[in-house]
């Protein structure tokens, strides 16, 4: 690589690592504040009713209570949620799914809270539930919520009906793709502690800690300033705590205040499974129009998502999923149409690729049932139509630079040995190889629909020992930001990233920097790490330059010294520092970033979605056992535009990751709601994949810088999950020549397939 | 009051009064952290000898046992000299003093860490020990350190030669001031943290969170990055807590390092008074030349300081007294030389004052008999020489702003009816009434011998709801600087303290801001708020008038309303605020104020020793019970120059306070070793004054703006205790007709005095 970095682009191994490792890190679960109580949710048995009443009586007499708390306690607004004001914080008179918290009893272990919790008797009167998306849509009163939509987005450019007129063939199909659980190893926890004047402390294992101080302050009517926010080491997220930590800490914020001591609510697994967001389960009906030498003219997309009860997130995930719901590709007509239906079972929300992998199922299987039709070889027939510098993506946002989609496709392509892969012999006995391939887009950070709280800050304070510090905004929650934090800083300063600690992420230390969410930590962070450094070095150098008797242009930071460029005379960064602490310099800097602003019509979505783009190409080469319908993975190439590789090694951690998580979600993960209550709530219901399960990956990086970007980097963390699901879909429908429009690929429903083209088409040979 | 100011000036509440009343304030002391275990400190019973032996096998089988740190298990320095690096953290070889700490133990229980450190069987070599000023100077060899000089200052200035010989009246005079005690209500305390990743967490019960980083990362090896600093709510300090909190913190840091769990050290009374250091015990020799008309021409003062065992803060506490020791008068030819002294008895340090109520009662008594010897009026003798605008200090500063002794003593001598008290009948049955004048001046900040460390830094956030929390790197130690934070931060920004909080102060918050102590929070605080503000009102103001449609120069922000000034059209500052957020604007800024370069001849004295002065007079009106040699103060009349009164209510408490501080240094607080040992430890034996025993006081605020305080401010903390005990000492001599140079003056003490006078004036009348 090359060397004009010193510590970016470079294998850094994880700063957190270690302490990870050997069982250092105290994780929220971990966490104990002296003189802490515990709480536990009583939450809706019944999926759709009204609340007639709540009898505490048993919990009470219990020696082991201490208190409760229900809606009639909270002392401001009974309201959490996120983008629309659907969710109560504590459930008052309806009750909307099973989960649906109601209150909470605090007790003296959490072993007694989750006991004394159930003791609390709750009368309904139910009401008939809506359990599909099929159902709610049917619906004509007994509304979920004054109506059972709870969004809608679209885009319409060009002309859709001209476009199916000018084309030559005309598909039409319909992908369907299932909920996702998190399943992030620590479940929702939280601990919350009032201090005096009216203050309160929030620890909470999360990913916003900004959104649980905004919580906070509207449930208990506090000011911003009285709620501080820290965010405890945090096992595992992925999306699950972006909102759900909002609903957690505000409750068990509001009963810590109303007791006066600290209040620890920490989930088991059942109710966490069970109360928190998912993957939104989509139907999508796509029509593509094409010319018989294969370029797209038109299409038209309909998108249908199982919300939830709630609304929580679906708004942006629907945004994100309409925006992007053609992929990477030049389509000069388009409309797409997309509703989240309420539903009343647990609410859907963010989960990495934030509704990318669902509408990234559907165009990418489109593609290839497209290029099938047209006779195409499908990497050739996405060559043809991919998004190139000039162009404009679907929204009608013309591109000029750092497009690198065309090369994810070309180097995953050459990797794979397609041609050899996706023409050779495939069978071996009951078994039959296919391989397949998936280019998807990620618009960075929040695009249009955020861009009001699309910025985020860091800040770094040098110390007279040349030690430095940096804190931010967002937050380490598996993914390796600290690492890359740390990287980009001692990049910024030109020192080693030895001398750097990062803070842990408390919403004192920097201004509101919005959601740790849409791959936003490298690009938003390390943009205001180049903001807070480009405050500091002038000081620097221009002490430095009278240090060495010499002009600050003549001075040089690299690699822990400070250098007079043409004598070479040089001092230690530590000299520098100590002797500006002497001479009354504070070094200590905020620095900030914001997404530029965005020129997009929110009525027609057309116009600039997102201020760029990631863009990824899998290939995923599968071996089906046909008797037992048995899908293995036994690699992907996974080709990423990530602009620039600050810390090469995370990022193929977040691509193999990704991968992972995207072959679960392809095969293996079968959550399953029967009557509103969920019947996989643990592992042995859920089949996470193990490490037998997963594939080997070979990342490929492919660095076409973003001028906006740090460095010209781009986010990774949700494009890794994104194109896999639908590259395995496409490897499956290769080897087996049945087209797999639906996941997850279990067995069974392999089989299913199998037997049901064997019914139509006697003639093909398994 | 005038009508320029909305928020300063004006008697605010405290912030922390309710919470600090109603007992809901959680101090050091209160504090418990989960898992955490109990030091207490192993410390030397003889004052001076050598370690022979350390025997730990009673106290390790001891079932509450679980560590020890002896100096062996310090991994790196073994140093915690504030300034000198004299003080081992523990003593290894040798101890200096009863009290000196040579270990610590770490047991399950406060009660049992002070049992088992009991149980360290020590055995010393003794030598014979230094007990006194005069022991320490005669010593030829057996020194203490290298020698048992801790340290010398000087200023030499004009001719002092000639100026005696231009005298006409030359007086000699020997005055002694005692050590004071601070008895803080909380005694030292603190809690150590271990964290991953090599970080250290350290509350503490202090004044200088920066120093007990330094210490921590000296004697732990940590970079300063690792190393988090917090101060608790703390029970008083006046100075006890400036470096101390160094010692303490460092060996329980040491301690919760090996153990690798929390670690909380508080120190019962016993070991607090025996431990830490005090009020620095003064002998003082005055020669002043004056001519007849009773103008000052030349003075030698030599100064001498018992240092006790270690530096400590001598060095600048002797820097101060020497550069203040002929007052605020006008002197052309002046000679001071002061020495500290090393001797076995507790180390002497910071103590409200620092060094300056010790010259001023030198001062203060040579100008009432140098009064007397001219037969003039102790007022109009001091006004005759008291330094104004356009004349020097002794130092050699010349002047020229915010000068306001003169107006000091004008204002105290109108309201203290000083000619009718002075000269009216004083005798009643066995009382005798007397009248008593003292002025003094007090150099702002650290001072020329401080300079490179005179930097404060202070951050200010507003949150999108118009709320604003405010960090510093100063603390609240009970002088009410949240109130006063507060209102200038409410003053710079336009808008009402209730939207204010101020954080904790925590050394992440702000870049190293030096100590809290020599009355800088005011003046520095003040400033690097003013520079935060600076920073943020453009950006206010600049939205605002694109909101208002108007000009940034039409727009005003003033009492939470945003204003067009002309139109008059407004919105609410919450509105801004909102409209700042979503227009994403990050609203922080960092301040920071450091005191101007000040132009200093260390080795002569000579030049601007501090950037300006605070100026005081205090009349004290006394009752002396010539049967028992009680003395009741019945008023103070307390006139102070403080350039501008940002919270009138919380300076006279200061006031009020530091005056009480003076009349119990000056008659009850009789501070006493015996043998290196204090046998004056607690409240039975060591008399603090009581409601009963403090007087009246009447505070007279004079406003003398100093152009580089905050709107003006100078400081008060220290100014208030400086010439009380003077003003006691002199109205007694004027009592008594006695001349009263030594305190504290007890009963016994007086009626010594008063014997005294009658075997040697037979003539005079009692």
């Amino acid at each position: 690589m090359n060397q004009r970095f010193s510590y970016i682009r470079k294998r850094h191994p994880r700063v957190d690592g270690e302490d990870k490792v050997t069982g250092k890190t105290r994780f929220l679960t971990d966490m104990k504040v002296e003189g802490m109580v515990f709480a536990a949710p009583v939450y809706s048995s019944i999926p759709f009713g009204n609340i007639r009443s709540i009898d505490k009586s048993d919990a009470i007499s219990d020696p082991d209570y201490i208190s409760s708390v229900f809606a009639e306690d909270i002392p401001n607004e009974n309201q959490v949620g996120v983008i629309i004001e659907d969710q109560p914080l504590l459930a008052k008179d309806i009750v909307r799914y099973i989960g649906d918290t109601i209150g909470l009893v605090v007790t003296t272990s959490p072993e007694a809270a989750f006991l004394i919790s159930k003791k609390v008797r709750i009368e309904y009167v139910e009401k008939k539930p809506y359990l599909s998306i099929d159902d709610s849509k049917q619906a004509t009163d007994n509304f979920i919520h004054d109506n059972n939509i709870a969004c809608t987005h679209q885009v319409i450019r060009g002309d859709i009906e001209k476009g199916f007129q000018e084309s030559d063939i005309i598909v039409e199909e319909t992908f369907r793709t299932p909920y996702q659980e998190h399943y992030y190893l620590e479940p929702q926890g939280c601990i919350a502690i009032p201090e005096e004047n009216d203050r309160m402390v929030v620890y909470g294992s999360l990913q916003c800690p900004f959104y649980v101080q905004k919580a906070v302050c509207k449930v208990l009517g506090l000011p911003y300033r009285n709620v501080k926010v820290i965010q405890a080491p945090t096992g595992g997220a992925f999306g699950g705590k972006e909102d759900v930590p909002s609903e957690v800490c505000a409750r068990t914020a509001l009963a810590a205040k109303g007791l006066g001591r600290p209040v620890k609510m920490g989930y088991n697994r059942y109710d966490d499974v069970q109360l928190t967001s998912k993957r939104h389960p989509f139907q999508m009906k796509y029509k593509v129009g094409v010319t018989s030498d294969g370029r797209l003219i038109a299409a038209e997309v309909l998108l249908e998502e199982n919300a939830g009860a709630y609304a929580t997130l679906s708004s942006v995930v629907s945004y994100r999923a309409t925006a992007q719901a053609m992929g990477p590709y030049v389509i000069p007509n388009i409309k797409v149409h997309s509703t989240s239906f309420y539903t009343n079972l647990p609410p859907t929300g963010a989960f990495r690729g934030f509704g990318s992998p669902q509408a990234t199922f559907g165009h990418e299987r489109m593609m290839d049932i497209l290029a099938e039709r047209l006779n195409m070889d499908p990497v050739e027939f996405r060559l043809k139509n991919i998004l190139k510098p000039g162009e404009e993506t679907l929204t009608g946002h013309k591109l000029h630079v750092s497009v690198g989609a065309e090369e994810t496709i070309i180097r995953a392509r050459d990797s794979a040995d397609w041609s050899q892969n996706r023409n050779a012999p495939r069978k071996e006995g009951r078994y039959v190889d296919g391989i397949g391939i998936s280019t998807s887009h990620y618009g960075n950070c929040l695009g249009a629909a955020g861009w009001h709280m699309d910025g985020s800050g860091a800040k770094i304070q040098i110390h007279r020992d040349g030690s430095v510090f940096v804190s931010f905004g967002l937050v380490e929650m598996g993914q390796g930001s600290l690492t890359v934090v740390t990287q980009m800083t001692a990049e910024a300063l030109g020192i080693s990233p030895e001398r750097i600690s990062v803070l842990p992420t408390d919403t004192t230390q920097v201004p509101d920097s919005g959601p740790s969410v849409a791959s936003r930590v490298v690009v938003m962070t390390g943009n205001a790490i180049r903001d807070a450094a480009g405050k500091l070095m002038p000081v620097l150098i221009s002490a430095a330059a009278e240090l060495l008797k010499t002009k600050p242009e003549q001075v040089e930071i690299k690699n822990d010294r400070v250098r007079e460029k043409q004598t070479g005379e040089s001092l230690s960064f530590d000299e520098l520092t100590e002797h500006l602490f002497v001479s009354n310099h504070p070094m200590v800097a905020d620095g900030w970033w914001h997404v530029p602003e965005l020129n997009y019509d929110q009525e027609k979505g057309v116009g600039e979605a997102y201020f760029t783009y990631s863009y990824s190409t899998h290939i995923a080469k599968v071996r089906v056992d046909t008797l037992t319908g048995q899908v293995k993975v036994n690699k992907i190439w996974a080709a990423h535009d990530v602009g620039r590789a600050i810390n090469p090694a995370g990022l193929e951690a977040q691509v193999e990751g990704g991968t992972a998580q995207g072959i679960g979600w392809a095969l293996t993960e079968n959550f399953r709601i029967e009557n509103g209550k969920v019947i996989t709530p643990n592992l042995s219901t859920y089949l996470l994949p193990t490490a037998m399960d997963v594939a080997e990956v070979e990342t490929i990086l492919i660095e076409d810088p973003e001028p906006e970007g740090p460095w010209g980097a781009k986010g990774i963390g949700e494009p890794a999950i994104i194109p896999t699901a639908a590259a395995i879909a496409n490897a499956v429908t290769h080897a087996i020549g049945v087209q797999m429009n639906e996941i997850p690929m279990t067995l069974e429903n392999v089989l299913n397939q199998l037997n049901r083209s064997i019914e139509t088409d006697k003639n093909k040979n398994y």
